[in-house]
């Protein structure tokens, strides 16, 4: 087995006969492989964790705590309003938005960050709307996460749109009746992996499809950027949005990023006009007149610290190519499954075997999801929980090893062993999980 | 003159022949009359820089680099996605909201942080024309921020609203003459203090003007909350915003926040809907319903290192009255005037001299401003430039002191005296003051 790296070997031996000998021999082997792409040194984690909730907070990269200390420090405290000349605070959402660029697999110039992910597709789903100004329905997908939607339908209410509801796999059809019905798409938005299931959509043919029939594709890539490869130029996505603090490890609550590809970049008008995204900011005039680029998706003044924390947290990814992050994320994903499989009766796995259906996740169904999740927390094993019964286990692969997918799984057999997970301290379901 | 502390018998003793030795006494005067406020040392500021721009950028208040630090290493990088509710990163928009609102005036449960100014307006602009849904016209300055500006007119458009120009001292006759007219306003929208002239409006006045007209008042504090009182529940105002990263000193581009007055936080609605403002975020419901309190304004995640760095930076007011803070910036800004006036040969100052439409900085109009701001800066007067004429001297009362206006008042001079504003290195306007 040593050497084993693809996904598809791996696949193979997989089942409920391997013993528990085998799996760690596997995991062993698999390490040996992925070596190349074990960053964990690169992330400052407590050594007794293993953490698998990146998609909801990635982890500290080594070098951000020195660099926010040096932003507040000399950058705030020394340098003060300067700040913005001197270490070129001003430019910062574009300059960003360039270093997260090729992650997303966009060219320089259609990348800003800032302000929350909401915020972000409120800004361009009401772009999308001024760019199809004689469209007035949107198909999005009812299993988004929720803010998605709520935005969604508030955009539509104050654009004049109707809101379809379908999967991206039913996208082609909906779009084709909504045709043939004479109230053809705006748009479509979607995300491009299902935040619960892991479910990975087919962001490629779906962005066609909704091309061919006149609309634009809009995608969040909140789920799937800084695991995977997205190609948002090569698949002339128009517009997307992404939050930065799950697999891109920004710092909880990291400023959000919005892309516009770069033929519409003249025609988008910010519903949320501020003034740093003016053509002339500083000359303080009483009207709006975006600037002739990106930042004109600008708004306000972005929270510097946080953003230029997120700016050393995308050092983590130097050298590396999304697609050998994606590579080892597979391999850990289709190995932890297995080794549920293997090590759990009867689990339910959700996120799709197919690698090419399969974001950086696996999610299980249980109905003690909850306590599940809490007791595998007490044995040092983060996941998390989504309502209302699933174990979501995000991996996010630059700091995980298939030891750690096999300390996972072992975790998880434990709890339902000993029936932790029905412990009243673990069972009760807390606001926030 | 010792113990000489009230602005009347601060200003009854300046002029054009008051000497230099007799300002430098008076300036010794009057710092010892306000030992009592002075709370320099609370923050980390260079030594060597007299700072008069804490109106664009407060200064770094001491122990929030130590409260940042333990943020990123101890909440995000050692508790990860855990401080969430270990560390109640969630209830930190409210929490935060509370711990400023009494700076404000305001009662709890009436404040909450995140998100620019300028997002903060959009969404509270909105909610005041859901409240008045059955009047289309907003009165604003237009002599306002810009950015405040691009927003009226957006929402205006956004919600069919006509914009009417006016200053705060012209709103009532406004109001009268559209009440007359058969279009009444649904609001007005206003700065308390002019950015760029250090006007200080008239709040409670103007807010009782639009009240007997049916209007709403909004108004825009970041010119004016931590500089001065604002007194939001006593004069009644229905709806405010404001910076937290200039008298408030929360670091660049810290959250902002916004306040709904207690008798309308049932029935503001957001016209940009977050699942952080849903009432049951964590059950992940489909359509959206707004928490019953104040953090329905809440839109998507805040960005936690920033707004802990401003949770912690409000403990520069710990044990001082905003009252207290009033009363030295008054004393500063009038010595300041005075300093000029006795200083600089013909100076124009815009600030008005009465107290009560004073502001916390002191505007000067000069042809080569920029050159101004540019030459004191070399020598350690740190101000701004506001196009097209004016050098803004803020005056943050809490680490300044009546020696340093003197200070300003002979750089300003000095500067003038050798023709140094003249110097192209100086005079050049860049890009970024």
């Amino acid at each position: 087995m040593a050497g084993c790296a693809s996904v598809e070997q791996n696949d193979a031996v997989h089942g409920p006969t391997t013993s528990s000998a085998e799996l760690e021999a596997r995991a062993h082997a698999l390490d040996a492989a992925h070596g190349g792409t074990d960053l964990r040194e690169r992330f400052e984690l407590p050594a007794a964790v293993v953490y698998l909730d990146g998609n909801s907070l990635g982890a500290l990269p080594r070098g951000v705590a020195e660099r926010v200390a040096e932003v507040v420090r000399v950058e705030w405290g020394r340098d003060l309003v300067g700040s913005w000349n001197d270490h070129d605070w001003w430019d910062a959402p574009r300059r960003v938005g360039d270093r997260l660029a090729p992650l997303l697999g966009a060219a320089p110039g259609q990348v800003v960050v800032g302000d929350s992910t909401t915020v972000r597709l409120f800004q361009t789903l009401h772009a999308a709307a001024r760019l199809r100004p004689d469209r007035h329905v949107l198909v999005t997908d009812p299993g988004s996460f929720p803010t998605d939607l709520y935005v969604a339908d508030a955009v539509a209410q104050q654009a004049g749109w109707t809101v379809e509801h379908a999967t991206p796999d039913e996208a082609a059809a909906t779009l084709a009746r909504l045709d043939e019905e004479g109230r053809p798409a705006a748009a479509v938005a979607f995300s491009q992996v299902d935040y619960r299931t892991g479910r990975l959509w087919d962001l490629p043919g779906v962005t066609a499809a909704a091309h061919r029939a006149g609309a634009l594709a809009v995608w969040d890539l909140s789920h799937s950027a800084g695991a995977l490869p997205v190609g948002l130029d090569e698949h002339a996505v128009d517009l997307a949005v992404g939050c930065t603090y799950k697999f891109l490890n920004g710092g909880p609550g990291a400023p959000a990023y919005g892309y516009v590809a770069s033929r519409h970049v003249r025609d988008v008008v910010p519903v949320l006009p501020g003034w740093q995204g003016h053509a002339r900011p500083f000359a303080m005039e009483r009207t709006y007149e975006p600037v002739d680029d990106v930042a004109r998706m600008r708004i306000g003044t972005p929270p510097m610290i946080a953003l230029l924390a997120l700016e050393a947290a995308l050092g983590a990814f130097d050298g590396v190519t999304i697609d050998a992050v994606r590579a080892r994320s597979l391999s850990l994903t289709g190995f932890l499954r297995d080794a549920l499989e293997a090590s759990v009766t009867g689990v339910e796995v959700l996120t799709p075997h197919d690698p090419a259906r399969r974001g950086s996740q696996v999610s299980v169904r249980h109905p003690q999801a909850y306590g599940v999740v809490r007791a595998m927390a007490a044995r040092g094993v983060v996941g998390d929980f989504r309502a209302p019964d699933v174990v979501r286990l995000g991996v996010a692969a630059p700091y995980l090893t298939h030891a750690d997918m096999l300390t996972a799984a072992r975790a998880f057999a434990a709890v339902l062993a000993a029936d932790e997970h029905l412990d009243p301290e673990h069972a009760v379901r807390a606001a926030v999980t």
